[in-house]
């Protein structure tokens, strides 16, 4: 066997998962609720109903790579040649840790408490990975300044995800500048994998800024999977100068050959109305107050989330190095799903969702309410 | 950049590819020019309606991956835990070569003449490769004994394809019976990838058989994309012993997450009703024929294809050790696109495809033929 393959320890996420009872109320589930507008799959099918069903070039239809590098603009990622259309934005985070770095010369940084896929791809290449933490204190604010201090001449790549999963946390403009200008000053800057899965689901004036806007090493990687409701079509996208790309592609073709042809064909009528990529955002407005209320209600602390739909719960004291334990307790004791914070590599938090139904939510926060205070 | 990445060389089918001009006749494209059955992707439409489209579980849903099992029915195979449902047949080959081997004690060996994917992937990977080559003499006949002379105590993979791109050689059922009886009696057997993807479409009485029926070490890796007119679908499978499928799950959730829903939704409407795997043989078998007695007319000699919807035309002698040169000159004197046989291991040949229409066929024999015997 593949000694990476085999010593990647299983997804604590898959298994808290697979303890879930049917009838549990499900915070912990990271995937949209609403059901996707079915125009694009419709027209996607009417394609496919006149030209067939044949393989797309490698990288992706010609004219979905064009839209998507036109709706963005990042500059220097603004032809096709930047784009390559992915399976999902899961793929798109593997194609550069695969492609862009050598496990023998680099390592990547990433800046955490994050969803884990950035460094268990490392361990699938073999690829020295550290990690530099946000602080707590602060909920986890974006700070250029500690990521610069933990950045070494071998780090050829530095992960983040703005908005954040679990944090919620947006990276500012401003912040984001000190961080790119502090990269561009080494004597080989790394490349910055921006994952942007979550740059249209905002709250207030919390606008997710890409650093591709400023920081020509930038690798954005994006999806429809969670501004669409569509996690199930496995469409997504990694944008990098071309010369990245190419090497990207490459990787690309021998791993999957193409992206599927239906969900190209419906990504490129949601590029054409790129409404329909913003179109979920003010649901996840009302679905986020809804939550905040009942937190407060209950007077559970948590972490204002400024983007994603996510929000990290504050544990009280007792339970706060065991965030993994709480978690259980609260599925096994009241029979509702949430992730321990020690998945995305810090204690104290228990992250929820708000994507079920109102009331679902309300009693959800109830339940975990009673289960942290009682017994 | 990615040392292995990098040095694998461009894919010479795709070079020549684009030097083609939009009006030539081609024989080169190995993707089926019919349309697809529009039922299950119309079914697929329906369910994602009615649901949403969420992911499914990583290595597929469960109901897709039971048919699938059951479909085939190899022993030790014939349980959802034994399939992985994958973004085509190439992601499933690329899942044992990553998983199953471990670059610093294995090696792969490869039967050629082949579809170059097996060698990259192994590259891709670090993995050592060695090939060992069908005779031409025999058109390339299977031959077990051969096979069984190239292992060596460092195999742990043995890759072949049947029916064969681009020989279009089906192993007959005593062939493979020889070979696996063979490779049980090592100390320690090598996995047997075994790739099905053309099965069902095979000619006369030579009806691929699967090692899976006999060896319980096979992995067969296999998808929709020929047998259905589905290319761009993406929708494959790998099979292996649970042991194995498991490791493979994992490489799998890392590198895509999972297939896209609406193919997975396609394929168990396929899967349920079988009769769909099969319905494009007949044309296929038309098809052949046309080409055959094309290639027959003008006194071409050929490999006799007994399966896929490849066929081999042997070069003249003084085009034989330079099939590049031959595909060129046919393409650009010419205008017909074929594949050269040194893309796939062995000099001497010409692959052209029996996918297009029947004048098409003709026109491109007759101006292959042109091409080859004037100056």
């Amino acid at each position: 066997m593949n000694r990476f393959v085999q010593t990647i320890p299983p997804s604590a996420i898959r298994l808290l998962h697979e303890r879930k009872r049917p009838d549990a109320i499900d915070l912990g589930l990271g995937q949209p609720l609403l059901h996707p507008d079915m125009a694009p799959l419709d027209a996607a099918l009417a394609w496919v109903r006149e030209h067939g069903c044949p393989y797309s070039p490698n990288p992706g239809f010609a004219e979905l790579r064009a839209a998507i590098a036109q709706h963005f603009a990042y500059p220097g990622l603004d032809t096709a040649e930047s784009v390559c259309v992915t399976v999902g934005s899961q793929e798109a985070l593997y194609l550069p840790i695969k492609a862009l770095l050598d496990p023998q010369l680099h390592e990547a940084l990433v800046v955490t408490p994050t969803f884990p896929a950035y460094q268990k791809l490392c361990h699938l290449e073999g690829v020295p990975v550290r990690e530099v933490a946000l602080d707590p204190q602060t909920g986890f604010a974006p700070d250029a300044e500690r990521v610069l201090q933990a950045v070494t001449e071998r780090t050829r790549l530095v992960a983040l995800g703005s908005p954040c999963n679990p944090t919620g946390r947006v990276w500012s403009e401003s912040e984001l500048r000190k961080l790119t200008a502090g990269l561009a000053t080494l004597p080989q800057p790394p490349y910055l994998l921006s994952d942007e899965v979550y740059a249209e689901l905002y709250f207030a004036d919390a606008r997710p800024v890409s650093p591709a806007l400023f920081y020509p090493r930038t690798i954005v990687a994006s999806s429809l999977s969670k501004s669409c409701a569509l996690t199930g079509l496995r469409l997504g996208w990694v944008m990098a100068p071309p010369e990245a790309a190419q090497v990207m592609w490459k990787a690309h073709q021998f791993v999957v050959s193409c992206a599927d042809t239906i969900a190209q064909r419906a990504g490129l009528e949601i590029f054409r109305r790129p409404q329909l990529l913003t179109q979920h955002r003010a649901h996840y407005v009302l679905q986020r107050q809804i939550l905040l209320s009942a937190l407060t209600e209950v007077g559970l602390q948590f972490v204002e989330p400024e983007g994603s739909f996510y929000c990290l719960i504050r544990l009280p004291e007792r339970w706060a190095q065991r965030s993994m334990e709480a978690a259980q307790h609260i599925l096994e004791g009241h029979n509702v799903s949430t992730m321990p914070s020690s998945i995305f590599g810090v204690e104290g938090f228990l992250r929820v969702t708000f994507v079920a139904a109102p009331e679902t939510l309300r009693e959800g926060v109830r339940r975990i309410h009673r289960a942290l205070t009682s017994g």
